[in-house]
């Protein structure tokens, strides 16, 4: 069997859990490598893939008999096939951050369950720490960023649009990468100040600062990093908010580490943005992935410490409402000695 | 308040609801065209919107006074202010369809519900019938993708590759659309024996079949067609199997109209297709709107009747594992008469 379903086996005992569904599509991909509509059922004996007739011929060249996954189609699947799939389990776990109510309702009548059982910390823990090969994919994705943004800083000028920015960036990524990992965001002058602004038709102006924020996929496996640029001198309040995200997002970068605890980084963040009379008012990162957002959050909820090889962004930003906003955002590997970051790009002031 | 708030709170009064969360931002675009995360609550005296400190700005700008919309930060509400949110409410309804379980439970104990009850299908029937506005969107999208598809038959040629081509689609769709709809499918040779295989690196080669499914989007609205065309003469075998699902496209055409049954139009394809020692292995269509795929799915499941100013897809498919598969598609409205075709590009056997 291979080594992420023998984890989640081996996670399950632990939880006294005889079975489980996986319902997830990123879930199923990082422990099959398939990519199909249907269920994985982990049950005493079998890993059970059940799609449908559309995908069957795809999931069967897929998966190998090393994986020990069986494939089924669901209109072969009789009601009482259903019910004995977990016959003599106690209780199965399932993804309660993915199910609906309304399939929760759905798999407990179908499979007969007895003890339907949160479980969902079990993927997301295993998902959190990166393995070789992930992280070479993430690697890639953030090289082929940095390469981007080296473009960009020899394209962008005055009279581009929002737009315009945006799809090149698109369509560089269409073509090194499997395109963007999210939609990219080119926030120019006063949109700056909209830490989710949408790329409009807005021309870039002399004198404009520009927040893009830009992530590609390799193998299903994203980059993230945001950069703040100036399109000629910056103001001098412009400097200030510049300097006073660069220091926080270097002194993050300094605290990161095996063990480091994620709200004590956070709250040295927001301490330092209340003293110069401003505000932190999104999370300091979060975990990249299979999914440009995955555990674990960096916020002040989160008491939990970093572990190696933990894969995260590092991104504080200052809004100011109507006028302009700064970001400055990397993805970072954890390590035992500290923080590697995976996006290179260089990130003082930048006048283009 | 807007007509669509209005209708909700009319349907919640028949179900004896006194409160609903709204949480898919879909349903929340369509009733208050804002693209934000947050949640909606319809309270007995207000609607409020609550979202987050990175969307105020921009939420702000969109709802106007006659929308009846308060928006609120977060942040700014309290633990008290959750649970008197529903406080005289015997019964609040949810979207069971979209609310994970941990949310479901979640909500519960926010804002203390009583009694909370599954509620999806307001939106659902609303949603599935569109108004002139909608119609219009759609039927915008549906004549991009017509022209789109005339442009591909003068662009298609042996050599190209099946990503090269959805390119050419991706591309024709951000310039004139909001890109596309789906990803589209670009499947030739054996490939369209898959019904969504994922655009490849094959080249086109002289007596191909290709399959193309594609959709852009107006306003968020979408469009969905598929042609199945021929580089050079079809064998005896491919034109046999493209007349019959030719002949049940039109046929379905000609049975839509307000008032018929979804199971006996698509039950009379299973029968036409059995009878020729065919499957039909999806459904024979679907719901059309905000999203590519709405209620209703028309398969031999769904018992109710069409109704006037519903859009969904007709779209019969027949497919030969290893060997090649047909699939013929329109965007249709359904009125009182009849079908109305909103895509509208020649089916009868295109050959290149």
């Amino acid at each position: 069997m291979n080594d992420r379903l023998q984890a989640v086996r081996n996670k399950m005992m632990g939880l006294n859990l005889q079975g489980m569904i996986i319902a997830n599509p990123v879930n199923i991909r990082y422990l099959t490598k398939i990519e199909a509509e249907g269920i994985l059922l982990i049950t005493r004996k079998e890993n059970i893939f059940i799609t449908d007739g559309r995908y069957m011929e795809y999931v069967s060249s897929i998966i190998t008999p090393f994986d020990e996954i069986v494939v089924d189609d669901q209109k072969n699947i009789s009601k009482d096939d259903y019910e004995n799939f977990f016959l003599f389990c106690e209780n199965v776990g399932f993804e309660e951050k993915y199910v609906t109510y309304s399939q929760y309702k759905e798999y407990i009548r179908k499979f007969k369950i007895n003890n339907f059982v949160e479980a969902e910390e079990i993927l997301i823990h295993l998902r959190m720490i990166k393995d070789e090969e992930e992280i070479a994919n993430i690697k890639r994705a953030c090289e082929i960023t940095d390469a981007c943004f080296k473009m960009l800083k020899e394209t962008i000028h005055p009279g581009l649009t929002e737009k315009q920015i945006a799809r090149t960036i698109q369509d560089f990524y269409r073509d090194q990468a499997e395109g963007e990992a999210f939609e990219t965001i080119v926030a120019s002058g006063e949109n700056s100040s909209k830490p989710h602004a949408v790329p409009s038709d807005r021309q870039i102006q002399p004198k404009d600062i520009i927040t893009i924020d830009m992530g590609c996929k390799i193998n299903g496996y994203c980059s993230d990093m945001t950069r703040t640029i100036f399109v000629g001198a910056p103001t001098e309040e412009q400097t200030k908010i510049y300097q006073l995200v660069l220091e926080n997002q270097k002194k993050v970068m300094d605290e990161i580490r095996d063990g480091a605890n994620i709200k004590t980084i956070t709250k040295s963040v927001e301490s330092d943005f209340n003293v110069n009379c401003q505000t932190l008012i999104h999370a300091l990162g979060h975990g990249v992935g299979l999914e440009i957002h995955e555990a674990p959050t960096l916020n002040l909820k989160n008491d939990n410490s970093l572990k190696e090889n933990m894969v995260i962004t590092n991104e504080p930003g200052i809004y100011i409402p109507g006028n302009f906003g700064v970001r400055i955002e990397d993805t970072v590997l954890v390590t035992k000695k500290g923080a590697m970051s995976l996006t290179e790009s260089e990130k003082e002031c930048i006048i283009i």
